[in-house]
């Protein structure tokens, strides 16, 4: 039975894997200080033309978050964030553990704007309350959407004038970038934030995501962080090995994209079928609203998380792609929602 | 120029990468809920004859230790540990920034001893100081050296008998249990300890260890814990798939004997030539002691740690074997040393 | 310039005072271990008729705050609790600085429904996510409100049925029991509640919260916890005498009796003239609404704060009132009112 | 039975308590924006030549410790104390649960040595341990034993030198300063130290300790933290009040001086009748050793502490005076220890 639950079912891509492979027996000194590291952080500093910023690899993303936002905020500092953003609601509390609190603020198609981060700011206006201190989003977004140059742009604009730090979970950052509609590059998203991840779990690695740190402000001392928080991994070398498979040739993009290509035909042929989507999608993940016979069906066929009850008749299910989905898994999908 | 520096310098034995390879493109389901997780489980469940065990796959061993530390603590409980112990010095703090504190005793050899753990136990009587509630100890210890089965059945029976838990740290279990002074078997290790983890990263493994928790009353909702520390990864199925095959034909155990042979040549032949050592070690890490001008040249040719210093003249270095290390590198070492 | 800011203004009752000045010299033990801490725990179990209910005596409410809840749940545990609720908005995010997430409802008039607990509890379905396991209520509320007998009763019986405990803020629990809308008694709460505190200090202590614990389950080792968060006073028994003399003759009660009948005089005096009310408050807060040209003349001859923006032309103001506030103030607020 | 346990036995001196009494009905701002507070803080300003300094009132030592500590450190930041000192043992983990290591020293007669700091720091140095950053010092120590000026300025400087911030921790500041060994001044401890605290609760306040933060840099938004933790009281002119009768005609002063007094009458008394002390005191708590069966005979007739076995035939017991251990009970000690 096909998984369309996620887009890290398939463990890796088998050129990350090679590149792992010949490298077994090669000696490089532990905990990220060797040369693969750094060739690393050299494509990324081409990459965000950002030639001072800091770059961590890190074995997944929730372990990104805790260790980026914990290093950002003193004891008494909250971040704010939607309620459907992944530490909102679906890292077991792992943000509120390091001690801080999360604002959070309705979402809209899996954003949020710079009225709504205004308005906490604007709250919390005494010493009795949090203060808040960066704002985290997700790109793409949890919905599957994406921020415009614009929208990041009032966001960082906001953010900077208001003492708060942006923080920019890149878990599908590949997707994002590679959308139909994105208008965005790494470059802007160097200069807008002041720190991010590039995710490699969700887009071919077998594990790792890579922080990177644009605000020199915010780079001090961070592998003390990293370490204490379980994140400095021994063989960084072999998350930093997998990045440069990735980067080359431009792998990395090349699967987003075909990811995308793979949800954009699923959501083409679903809506040519007459139904409608729970989210605006423009990346991997896509969410149509079917009848809840139909989904009952469909199960029987496919695997695939049930998103949200829309009403007593239909619901939302996702359906994510990746660079592993075959063209006939696709297909096969459409057939069968058809023949239904 | 060979490293002595550590057992993770090179990234993994082929088996272990290739098995990854060879399961490039097989669905399978997140966060440990994967088939070849339940597979690791059952071997594990014969190799420590505990069928009631649960086994959680995680990428790191401080990581490991955050995890299954915190998670049998309350706020005001404390860990007793020697100084040496791998949570006291080398983790930064990150024990205590999961809120609990670690009684530091002196260690023997990177040993601690049942009177160290019973003293303090007796000298934290009040509710002003912390209550131990756990023993942390290293198989094979930071130094080098192993626990008997007298040993290790002393500490367990004294802690059951004081409301203590038995945590073992095993980044080095297979070098342990392969060493020829051990009269101890992994299910000795199951029935006399609570939780315990089987070290993947420094044996062979690209990483990942293999949390083991006998106690069932420690069981319960462990895997909350890990998402909120950001130690449950996506592709748990990649850390399963790399413990299947070095448990297959019991490479782990192999690549451990291995290890230690290496070790025991390049410490007989040191002997030999007239040197001593700073710990007693019976597996893969020796502490020999060189007067520093000898260190000088040895570091022209070996990347190793200097260690300790033993007074003026003189130093310990740490010189750690691996599944890796070729016996050339030993030879030559020796032979270096001669010619000094 | 009379302030009506809160009921903390004034230091406290004479007779508390007179009460310490009168034991200056008496040796007692510390930390909590003195007969006046008993003779306090003994006059609460008759109020709460709860015989095995444990006491302990604290000097704030946020304090009680952290150490009741931190108290009662795992790491990965959270609690339930409405926007309005102090934990979630003014205690500078003191209970995520113990590690736990708060989910935040809406509050209606103050208050949290079982419908609201419910949806949270329903939402919250896997490890990757928290798992709520305490509520938290204010009884009277943060805007004035009081819970019915049968409101708390249908809590209770959801928070048992749930395994969740029910954890009530009583700042002003004194002003909720002499509510006239009041049909709750001390023994109803201490059976319906696992853990609640009795406020002292907005109800004439000069400090000192009485934490009561009827759920046995939740008393071990509760000390610790004090001592860890700085709440275990040495001179413990300076609250507990503070206690002594308010519940003298009832007079706690009678002192919050007092405060209300304040407020209703005003708030009825406010509604003859006209005015809206913020909130339904049956008990020393009250937040009448003017024009803003009103708000501005009032603020010449009475402090207060302002509550919250109704519309361009109104707002909101709070206004408290305590055992100290003098008929006269009550009269010449009116009638400053109705002469603007 | 007259309790030498400790300076807490007896609530407050009556000036203080007289001085709260007389403002019961006065109304002043919540949480230390009352002019009483401003009125401490200037008189601190004058005690310590500080004008710059920021003085904040809180309810406890623990609590002073707890909240001044955190708010110096960075998560993967630590403490250096000896073992004896009150963070290190005697707080319930208290530190440890705000996230920050405590790395203990030895104790010599209660003190830490520049000696023993500048080891700490040297063995520290590589992002796998935390990272010092600052100094924790009792002044008088847990054993009655004062810093000379000589030892102080040692201290501070070698912190100023190596970017550690030095903390002092105050509960027995006033008897330091009166000790007939003592060569500082309050003045001096202002300019020596970080942070500090004079602490009222052992001296004769009901309760109270006064943070002082001579230093600006670490003055910035600590009220969040007091606030985060617990600390800022409702009714903060209520510690005030008690500092400003404490301070009046430097009665402060007189009764610290006092105590010191009779526990040098204690202890000539014990020396004349040739015992000896457990340590070299210089304020009012003193360590005499006595056998073992004459402790049995003094349980008899007065409360103490049993302080720690010498050998299987003695032990030290400690006795602590304060401002309101009437001369009798010194004789009579002195008089039953004379006739056993």
């Amino acid at each position: 039975m096909f998984s369309f639950k996620n887009d890290y079912s398939e463990l890796a891509h088998p050129k990350v894997t090679e590149r792992l492979l010949k490298h077994s027996h090669q000696q490089n000194d532990g905990y990220g200080e060797d040369m693969h590291s750094q060739e690393v952080t050299k494509i990324i500093h081409t990459y965000t033309s950002s030639p001072s910023a800091a770059v961590h690899l890190v074995s997944g993303g929730t372990q990104a978050n805790i260790i980026g936002l914990s290093s950002m905020l003193k004891p008494y500092e909250s971040v704010i964030a939607c309620t459907s953003g992944h530490i909102s609601t679906h890292e077991s509390g792992a943000i509120e553990a390091t001690g801080h609190k999360i604002n959070e603020v309705p979402n809209a198609n899996g954003k949020i704007t710079v009225e709504q981060i205004d308005r906490v700011v604007k709250e919390h206006n005494m010493e009795h309350m949090v203060l808040p201190r960066a704002v985290f989003i997700s790109q793409a977004t949890e919905f599957g959407s994406i921020y415009s140059k614009k929208e990041l742009t009032d966001i960082s604009n906001f953010c900077k004038q208001n003492n708060l730090y942006l923080y920019l979970d890149g878990a599908r950052i590949g997707h994002a970038l590679m959308s139909n509609d994105s208008d965005l590059t790494l470059e802007d998203i160097g200069s807008l934030t002041d720190m991010f991840y590039i995710g490699g779990t969700k887009n071919g690695a077998l594990f790792g995501e890579a922080i990177v740190i644009p605000n020199t402000e915010l780079q001090n001392n961070f592998r003390f962080i990293m370490k204490q928080r379980g994140g400095l991994l021994a063989k960084t070398h072999g998350i930093a090995l997998q990045f440069l498979a990735l980067f080359e040739d431009d792998l990395y993009f090349q699967l987003a994209q075909y990811a995308n290509t793979s949800a954009s035909k699923l959501a083409d042929g679903i809506k040519a079928q007459g139904y409608d989507f729970f989210s605006q999608s423009s990346t991997n993940q896509i969410f149509p609203i079917f009848p809840k016979t139909v989904i009952q069906e469909l199960e029987k066929k496919f695997d695939f998380y049930l998103w949200e009850n829309i009403d007593e008749r239909t619901a939302a299910i996702r359906l994510v792609t990746s660079w592993a989905t075959p063209e006939s898994a696709v297909e096969e999908f459409l057939s069968v929602l058809k023949n239904l």
